[in-house]
């Protein structure tokens, strides 16, 4: 048989797996350098904690998984006379993969909430799964990163987390522009416009806008039945850059003004530091359908940087405030803050930038290479003593033609080569080379000279 | 709803992940020194791949994932008009959860083997699934950690992989005792008795000797049809403690002869260091049902060391030689060598032992009390300073009541905390402190302090 592995899924080479360590590593240490803590949840959850909480659409990328033994002792009889699948499932499969680190996260602190001291601010990398149907740059599983504070309504974190996110790209190279606005002031809009009962669908149209453009909301709004003198006042305040201009526009929206108040207040932390990226004010962001009611962020590469300016890639991070992420799970009134990181749209950005370190302390030091058996013993001995220095090290494993042996060095990516032979034994003077240079050093100058 | 997670999954708390992380990361370290380099596969793979490489039980623990959509449509008729699950599971599911690592290995390397320059070095850590019975200490979802090199018969790689547990557990502070024997000499046992052709069921029973004894292992082995003259045989071969002594036993067997060969090679590389563990050849390791063919290992904690003696818990690791590993994906002769940690085991002993280190880079190191709401403007700012410095902090959201903030920094395990009102803000001197000393310190001198 010729193996495989199932469309929609990867394996991951050594190369890739070190990159996108790489990548988890500076984010999580600057998670832990603002005090947030890991949390993994199991790959399976009970299908009662998934389904309906993705839309209709997101239950039917959900994979189950089918009940051991016997599971047709138990199956819904009728659904199997009927052949329906749908029905069917529930009797079969009670388990389902982790369709994102959201809804796992809300299961967590209701189940654990006399263990947690609030604010609980975790983080949580691992990864998730859907059965979309797989395309170039869509998979089935993929990682999520994502980093939440919960039980606190403070827009402090707000501004934390955009302090996370501008360090982060900082140390990964990327230069960014982060978008900031705030759910309530799109209601206010609405409010102000007179059609807070179609708060959504205006606001959907208006996450539309990079797509289809103004005429192009204009359109759907309308279409939606929005009236032309409503949608010409969102228009209107499309246009507002500032904060001032939109509070005189609010002056009938309490949400309006309390969407400017909190945006402010997260001025007023947030400011107490020069970012290194550009951080602005967007009223027309809205992150879709999301469950939001607060401040919400988008992140994109800034592609007026002139290194970046070739860049295509939609958003690499994005989040914000809701403020009742627990409440489906009984436990109400718990505010909460967090974005993610879009993982795997950071891993081709760093490519196509060429933004990864050559040694990201992963890389092969030293391959040791003997010409006979007797150096074969005797560079296992060095082999040890380097090691023992800690340098990542490595002997071929016999002493096969030069050609084999150098190949092997090449492949590997081996920063240095080290040749043992009879006249090297005997002198203690090592051939020590790469690409550029060569030199014969003794063992111990050599561990000198590498050594951390 | 209350909510709940599968039977034998579970969820890892902060404390637990960054202890886990502690020992991964311990041996990841150890792996990347000695050249082993990361590879990740699919959590699902198809079950094709893994159906029939773990035995009759094995298939009925594999975890089968429901095929998307309208499953039933092509649902084997015969199987669902008989209610035959077992019959019928084929069809409707064509992936399952990955069972082990050893599997997805050998798939990976005959899948890529044209990308792969032998011998490849890999190590991997992802948890597996097995629809077990839950139970104590068992679970349906865990970490395997394995590291392997396939490609090369050179006995240097056992010796290397040897010599990684040594370093390994040295690291972490348990005292281990492993044993090493090799399959060559079990069979060379019982080609030396005349029961070559029930090799297996002589290595089965030895490798139950710790459980049944001496004694049992006889009555198994006579139980299941070996002559009693044989098993006498096999009992006295069982005492010898050298290779010296078994080489003269072995005079008729040619594997046996050459299994002491391959024990000799292994020392002549592994004596070259000194280890910090107990290593010793131990004729009675069989390794119960695997598929190994040459050396094989064994890790258990080292009960003869005074401060382990209360430990029990079987074996930590184990592993070795296999010749045959992606035979069954059509890519022939190909040796391979290998060992696993057992890491729910390790985490436990290291648990008993009180081994973990107090500060493993993830602490937080001050939290930030502020008095009242200028104070806490004011300590957002000192916040930006030592985590510009690096240095772990985090400022509790509110300038609530003291009791409570104080409470927090006790459940974080906050190193120090600085407490800032009106005087410290004032005066520049802030009150930094934890439960040993408290001394007023400017911000620049508590960051010195501090810093990496």
């Amino acid at each position: 048989m010729k193996p495989s592995i199932p469309k929609g899924t990867r394996d991951f080479s050594p190369e890739q797996v070190v990159k996108r360590n790489y990548i988890f590593d500076t984010i999580k240490d600057v998670f832990v350098k603002y005090g947030y803590q890991p949390i993994e949840t199991p790959t399976m959850e009970n299908l009662s904690t998934l389904t309906g909480k993705y839309g209709e659409e997101g239950d039917k990328l959900l994979f189950k998984v089918l009940n051991n033994g016997d599971y047709l002792a138990k199956a819904d009889k009728e659904a199997l006379a009927a052949q329906d699948a749908q029905k069917l499932t529930s009797s079969i499969s009670k388990r389902g993969l982790r369709y994102d680190l959201t809804v796992p996260f809300a299961r967590y602190v209701v189940m654990h909430q006399n263990d947690i001291t609030f604010p609980f601010k975790r983080y949580q990398i691992q990864p998730v799964w859907r059965a979309d149907r797989p395309q170039k740059g869509r998979y089935q599983e993929f990682y999520q990163c994502d980093v939440d504070v919960v039980g606190s309504d403070s827009l402090m974190y707000e501004a934390e987390l955009v302090q996370i996110y501008d360090e982060v790209f900082a140390k990964l190279g990327i230069k960014v522009f982060v978008k900031v606005n705030n759910r309530k002031v799109l209601y206010g809009m609405a409010e102000a416009a007179g059609i807070a009962d179609q708060f959504m669908t205006m606001t959907i149209a208006i996450d539309k806008l990079d797509k289809i453009g103004l005429e192009g909301v204009r359109k759907e709004m309308e279409g939606r039945g929005i009236s032309s003198a409503a949608v010409t006042q969102i228009e209107n305040m499309l246009q507002l850059k500032s904060l001032d201009e939109l509070e005189k526009a609010f002056q009938q929206s309490p949400t309006g003004l309390k969407g400017i108040e909190e945006l402010r207040q997260f001025h007023q932390y947030f400011d107490t530091k020069a970012p290194s990226n550009r951080v602005e004010f967007d009223i027309t962001l809205a992150r879709g359908l999301n469950y939001y009611t607060g401040c919400i962020f988008e992140v994109a590469v800034d592609t007026s940087v002139e290194s970046q300016k070739e860049v295509v890639m939609g958003s690499i991070g994005g989040g914000g405030r809701y403020d009742d992420l627990t409440g489906v799970f009984g436990l109400k009134n718990v505010s909460g803050v967090g974005v993610s990181f879009g993982a795997a749209r950071i891993y081709d950005v760093m490519e196509e930038l060429n933004l990864y370190p050559e040694d990201s302390g992963n890389q092969l030091q030293i391959l040791f290479i003997a010409l006979d058996q007797a150096a074969h013993q005797y560079a296992f001995d060095c082999l040890n003593k380097v090691r023992a220095a800690n340098i990542n090290a490595e002997l071929y494993p016999s002493p096969a033609k030069m050609k084999k042996q150098m190949k092997y060095a090449t492949a590997r990516n081996a920063q240095y080569t080290i040749i043992i032979g009879s006249n090297e034994m005997e002198s203690g003077l090592l051939s020590f080379k790469n690409k550029d240079m060569r030199e014969s050093l003794t063992l111990d100058a050599i561990i000198e000279r590498l050594k951390l």
